[in-house]
């Protein structure tokens, strides 16, 4: 049993949805861990991960639309605006989602569903530089 | 220290919450862990997983529709309607709730508070087969 | 490798947001772990854990607004209301934050964001005493 303790950076040009399955797996297969667990952690308050549909474009067009409807930008009761109408929103639609995720490994593989992927959700119209720990436990 | 990996499949007769509380703790049985972590994955995107209450059933009928309300099947924006109104729905909801919990264990027993159940929570219409995998850490 | 299992106390003063990274990382110094894993979980329905901004409190203020307009008090669907108008409510934001999560730990310290302090969610209007499990795996 060993950990292995991994990091990348993702470049996000304004909200949206970028998957981040293809680093992660990389992470693993690099580490050689073949069974066991890894654990995705995002470092940051104003973007998140999501496990979403990674087959068809249009069923995350539809998830950005129904958080902008959700959590809009223009909420009147917002105290929080300093760095701009996209600050509580990003940090609201954070929590509603997640910060972390823990995928079984088997064969080296992370035993995602056929239309499992992973994202992770930028809430920021400006482009930004993201951190992901990635943390496998196994042998 | 070792790794258990386990999968069940549940049936779900349409929308709704299921426990799986009992499914969960019979793997960790099986596996003799005593002292160590549990961590549930759902491979699937349209259905989720919950914590929830399960003594009294009308605080998951609340919950229910409170989603009902919360992502409405006739959005006019959904792009995402290719397997009918529970398609895009499924994908948000699912989102909005979790796909891995991870939960220690003491004495061979999930540390659930008294009023903790775990719940698939199903997002689709029709009849489906879910699949949830345990994987124990420990000892 | 070891599996190190912990929990501490919260008395919480009614709805809001507590800070609890600190009694976190006092259980991950006590244990002496310094590369690893911590799993944080409640105990609890009616409370919950996010990872939220913790540098200005006017963040966590509207993100518990958003909360009491999202999920309000007086939905009069609501049949689960023995314990009060905030009954059903809690459960509800409970579902829509988290339960657990799972946080690196490297030189023996989260490896939190700059940003990012873990906080438990209170949504019960009376004072309760709330328990947070700390389990840590790693050497």
């Amino acid at each position: 049993m060993r950990i292995c303790h991994d990091q990348f950076e993702i470049r996000t040009q304004g909200k949206g949805t970028y998957e981040i399955t293809g680093e992660i797996q990389e992470k693993i297969d690099k580490n050689g861990v073949r069974s066991g667990t890894v654990t995705i952690f995002i470092q940051h308050t104003s973007c998140s991960l999501i496990v979403m549909e990674n087959a068809d474009p249009t069923a995350r067009k539809d998830l950005e639309e129904f958080f902008e409807r959700l959590v809009p930008e223009d909420s009147d009761y917002f105290m929080h605006t300093a760095e701009g109408g996209d600050d509580s929103t990003s940090h609201i639609r954070m929590v509603l989602t997640r910060t972390s995720e823990t995928v079984p490994i088997i064969d080296g593989k992370m035993q995602l569903g056929t239309w499992q992927g992973i994202f992770l959700f930028e809430h920021r119209r400006a482009p930004h530089r993201r951190k992901v720990c990635v943390t496998t436990i196994g042998q």
